[in-house]
């Protein structure tokens, strides 16, 4: 007997269950693996909805996540998707082999994680791998990363995940030397150094094979920016054969199959908004690791408005980069930068090339070419290519000498993209609304988040010419009527909507002697 | 600027998001409701798979789960699969409008749980609504399981979320009284004491609504075996007309809109086997409220091979099942029951009708009467019907002198049944496997789980004639090739089937002095 109530321990009845079908196919795509089986006759084999099923077929496998119909499929059928029936490779009426997938491994492991018990190297490798291969739902995955957060990780732990998930993907094999890399921990709208420092370093004789991510929700990721000026999906051949070259590349990691098992991470970690330290080291120094990288510069960007307020936390983060990272063969330095302001004029992927193309060849906006010298600086002295405390000269002499913007334009063209690019050609917005200071006072903030808000509103980052152009920062005085930004779209609507989202927040801050009044 | 490593806070474009499109119909079932949205057009508006929408058309709601598409599905098309357009009323070409569902409320409690801080009432009604109303993901309530299985749940919050799970559903309105109930932890093979003790209450004069659920991995929930001799899916309505004529029904607790949010919290715990005890006791006592029940006896199996394998965890849960239902206006009688063998002799859903059938007719096997009576008079005594110490003898009494079967048959009609079923018209299968013991010994157990995985290897309980029928129980003294069980089937491939798996396992363990051999 059983009341519903009691959630017995599950039984593998893997090695009993079996049952064959013929194909049926759908013609759409899923999304993801589905096998659409018939209700009762998958009852009557104990599967229900969400089971993972192991379906055969020509001697390929693919785990599927089960469906259950009534109408569709009949007796002795087994529907496929699209996406199923290609990977699989079979057609209409083909026979396909069912096998319950049982119960994961990583199930008893995650509970005992729950209850506060570390979790060794072949656990973490146990989990990880059935992860890769599909057999754990979203919701043990969830579990998985809630557990994570609410129980930490040890740096054992955190040291094994890193290992897996490097093992989990491809990895860069250059077979030269030093190789360098570098990381952000975001949260600050513009700052686009990578795309100033990956040359610089370039031009110093290291490799950087840089990869970097889209926004999810930001204005502008280093990947949808560097997209305006050359493709930026690559094989991981190709990434090879570009570094080799030029000794520096600006890629989406995305399209690139290095530390597989993190982009599956991610995706958990985003829609539950959680961050377990542990997971977020490992997630990043994986990447490093897959690359070949030996030496890491760090920005964490602290203060207002960004994601680490207090220097206490920053710090902290930063002691977790240097441990794990050594643990890891990698010799890491981590810059706490000032995050309160948006670095670089401009926000937008258009934009924010403007002002790239601008710091290389003009040395303006100021602050992000100071930025980007202080991160290659403290790389370069990190390597030993030059001397300590000389890095950041030799690092703006690289720029200032025009071989930095020589190097830039090598990568451009050797991913495709007009090396000669002018920043008139840039296909910035032509809609425009121009914000004014609606009193006099000294500028107290200029919120990264708000500004991020209202230029993707304005259609960043899928339109490459919407954004921000920002006429004042933290510390300005303006006088009422000053220009303070301007909103740029590609459409009057986008456009539209953007000033209507300004209008409720308001992300440039006067100082004011009355914050509030109370009647 | 972003990196896909941090997680920011995700951002309410709820009101600010809206698009519309014409209803692009497939003819398949999906399952849950989903909205296939062309990936280009999605993403240009913000939204990405898995994101939940509002789709609203002709003035009705409904929040879909999204998927994207590239191919199947066009600009300014929404592909909806049959049951999401059949709850829409919407068909081919029909204009739907698209709306983000924003980020539910939910997420900051979930989070605030993780971090120990307990819920409070509206906390645990919001998530409890935003969970109806599809609003949380897989991934979210998953989250939300794990938080309260690491962290706890004290009393106040066990309080609320059982009354959330009340109002989640329909109630039960009688005007009569006193309304008694039963709950069994479960763990034990065969124990169908529940359709043993609902006549004897009815016959005693109390109102018995009695839900029951049908079984998810054991050999029969009493659903399944009550249905073997009549209908057990009703609405709330004629549940409530069988109760006012017949004092008693034995209904499918899964066909009523009892205590819905159970039936969801169910599934998650389900997939992960995780139980958190306030979410048990809430998930139980819910649906005692539910019926409008003020007396409940609950009887809680302890002993080897059951989920309680000491005295003090089954103490603890009936001091916690005292402690909420108290708050609630319930009185309960808790009674710890020995669970280390099966009750009665057969297991299966036919098999067990006829042990149901014998013990109201012939007093016999005992311990399923026995224990019935004891659960019972427990209860009998509660609701101050007869004299404290005298309920047992008074239930048996009820069973004894013929009124029990009386109103189990008059119940049986009533739900549509052929209330003069005798034991030769179940419909027990007739292909048999002869189980005997290889050597001479005492019965040291019959392990309740072994033998449920072997009742379902043979079928049951889809197959209603499938189980196991039992010829020894603990502490027997048994001869070599004396008849230990029988395994029941419909067909010739089950019964190999569970052949097979018993030759794996071993249901009946014989005492024995040596326990094993070193080498």
């Amino acid at each position: 007997m059983e009341n519903v109530d009691s959630v017995p321990a599950r039984f593998d009845m893997t090695k009993y269950k079996l049952y064959s079908g013929r194909v049926k196919c759908f013609d759409i795509e899923a999304g993801k693996f589905i096998a659409v089986l018939n209700e009762r006759e998958a009852k009557e084999n104990s599967i229900f909805t969400g089971d993972r099923v192991v379906l055969s077929a020509h001697g390929k496998e693919k785990v599927a996540i089960v469906d259950l119909s009534e109408e569709v499929v009949e007796r002795g059928e087994i529907g496929l998707f699209a996406d199923t029936s290609s990977e699989l490779r079979v057609h209409e009426g083909d026979k396909v082999d069912v096998r319950l997938v049982g119960v994961p491994d990583s199930i008893k492991v995650i509970r005992k994680k729950m209850d506060g018990v570390p979790m060794n190297a072949p656990e973490i490798a146990t989990i990880v791998h059935e992860m890769m291969e599909n057999r754990l739902s979203e919701t043990e995955l969830a579990a998985w990363v809630a557990a994570m957060y609410m129980k930490g990780l040890n740096s054992d732990e955190t040291v094994a995940l890193t290992k897996e998930i490097v093992k989990s993907g491809d990895t860069l094999k250059l077979d030269r030397k030093p190789i360098v890399d570098k990381h952000c921990a975001g949260g600050v709208a513009g700052n686009r150094t990578t795309m100033v420092l990956v040359p610089i370093m370039a031009a110093a004789g290291l490799y950087i094979p840089k990869t970097s991510s889209r926004s999810i929700t930001s204005a502008s990721g280093t990947a949808d920016t560097m997209e305006v000026l050359a493709p930026v999906e690559f094989s991981i051949e190709e990434m090879r054969r570009i570094v080799l070259k030029t000794h520096g590349c600006m890629v989406w990691g995305g399209a690139i199959n290095l530390a597989a098992a993190d982009d599956k991470l991610i995706k958990i970690r985003h829609s539950l908004s959680l961050d377990p330290r542990g997971v977020l080291l490992a997630s990043i120094l994986a990447k490093k690791v897959s690359v070949g990288a030996r030496y890491v510069v760090i920005d964490i960007p602290a203060g207002m408005g960004t994601k680490f307020e207090d220097m206490g936390s920053a710090r902290s983060l930063a002691k977790d980069f240097l441990n794990i990272g050594s643990r890891l063969g990698l010799e890491i330095e981590c810059l706490i930068t000032d995050g309160t302001d948006p670095v670089g004029q401009r926000i937008g992927p258009a934009l924010e090339c403007y002002d790239v193309l601008e710091a290389l060849q003009k040395f303006t906006p100021h602050d992000l070419l100071d930025k980007s010298c202080q991160l290659a600086g403290a790389l370069l002295e990190k390597c030993g290519k030059v001397q300590k405390g000389r890095g950041y000269t030799a690092a703006l002499e690289l720029v200032k000498n025009g071989k930095a913007y020589e190097k830039f334009k090598e990568i451009v063209g050797e991913q495709g993209g007009n090396p000669n690019v002018k920043v008139t050609d840039l296909p910035i917005g032509t809609h425009k609304y121009v914000v004014e200071a609606q009193a006099s006072g000294r500028v107290r903030l200029v919120d990264n988040r708000d500004i991020s808000r209202i230029a993707r509103a304005a259609g960043a980052p899928h339109d490459k010419g919407a954004g921000i152009i920002l006429h004042c920062e933290q510390g300005d005085k303006v006088s009422k009527g000053d220009l303070l930004f301007e909103i740029i779209a590609e459409s009057e609507s986008k456009l539209d909507f953007a000033v209507k989202l300004h209008e409720d927040i308001n992300p440039v801050r006067l100082q004011s002697v009355v914050l509030g009044k109370v009647d």
